[in-house]
């Protein structure tokens, strides 16, 4: 008999925000694996760590921080042999995944590579969309709205035909594109519909006004949320962070 | 000192994914107010009756079950009059949320009635988005996809047009739209990368590929994924459910 293998989903960034269902299967973990920068700290781990049971076996998938890149395969087949011989001994491993490890998540490398050989449960978890809205105090869809989630690497043309064509809009990993992204909302006149957050749910979060904006950097976890839908409608001059 | 609104997501409708913070504030709730069909049991609810406490007061929102309709205004001024009058004691309110309040959430009308007038937390939860993918087995969204979610009772026209320049689909509200939307994939030649999932995470889920699936009614809680970017892909024979 084969272990399982867990993907859970941690939320946004608060501790408080993993579902119950992530923090039973954590706090009873033998085994844990997650994806670590190859300077620093996990963000994964840093959001579980109160839940971490003692002597707990580690596994960090070291991926260097290489924005818009995506990590190299090998580094996923590694990873994905160290966590099949512990599989294969009958242990669960629970791998530890920002947000939700089918939105966007590196959980898919390990899934795509072993989802045929071991059973695989995945948890989901609160995706930074819904926490992003829940901090600029705006419903991100409503009635029958069409919502597009586009990530801002993608070019200025293909952003622009995805932004013209939709309603409620949500630009993800922002990150160093943000002058960028900031310059094509403006040409379009967008700017005034337009709310940023970063590090959503954390204390060092930043919640802001597009066009207030005054920086021209931003973490890979940020976001752009645009509410074209409602044309009377501007984003309010505040915001309590 | 008025008391705070919480809007609280439950998430897809398993209570182990509730969030934690979702878990105390509901367990510490004085008052909860929750949507509630004019017979039967509300069920938003059911997601969080373990965690309710002894003597808790309870303001249901009674929204006669009329698919596609969106509620008369007059039932959410009336529920809105009610918590108001709680708050303005001093007293929090606690509104429970199927998945999170501000994804196609009926929250956002009691939101837009007292958010000028009272302090307002959402709490955002698991969306059925992602819990659907991860009962399909399948990533929702890898890499630089582009996501477009869009509500079932949209003229076919629409549909398709969003559809054609989409990448990943979800297709939400399915309910009795069911027929016509296998039709309309049908025509675009999408059925095999169709999944279909109702009631993601409760015992009574189903999840079928929409290719499977032989009858031609679904509840309001159920949706269609469509993985349209990975041109060799389709959905593989069987589920465990």
């Amino acid at each position: 008999m084969s272990g399982t293998l867990y993907g859970i989903g941690l939320g946004p960034g608060d501790p408080e925000l993993m579902t119950l269902k992530a923090h039973r299967l954590i706090s009873n973990a033998r085994v844990i694996a997650y994806p670590a920068p190859d300077s620093g700290d996990s963000f994964a781990r840093s959001i579980a760590a109160n839940a971490l049971p003692e002597g707990v076996r580690e596994i960090p998938i070291v991926v260097p921080m290489r924005v818009d890149r995506f990590p190299a395969q090998e580094i996923y087949d590694k990873a994905a042999e160290d966590i099949a011989a512990v599989l294969e001994t009958g242990e669960d491993v629970v791998t530890l995944c920002e947000g939700d490890p089918f939105f966007f998540g590196s959980f898919m490398y390990l899934f795509e590579r072993l989802s045929d050989r071991f059973p695989i449960e995945v948890v989901p978890g609160v995706t930074s969309l819904t926490a992003c809205a829940a901090q600029l105090r705006r419903p991100l869809t409503a009635r029958n709205d069409v919502l597009t989630v586009i990530p801002g690497p993608l070019p200025d043309l293909d952003i622009r035909a995805k932004i013209e064509e939709a309603q409620a809009v949500a630009i993800m990993k922002v990150g160093r594109h943000l002058p960028r992204l900031k310059a094509l909302l403006d040409g379009m006149g967008l700017l005034d519909k337009a709310g940023y957050v970063e590090r959503a749910s954390l204390p060092e979060q930043k919640v802001h006004r597009l066009v207030d904006l005054e920086v021209d950097a931003a973490p890979y976890f940020s976001m752009i949320l645009i509410y074209k839908g409602d044309e009377a409608w501007t984003l309010p001059p505040s915001y309590s962070s």
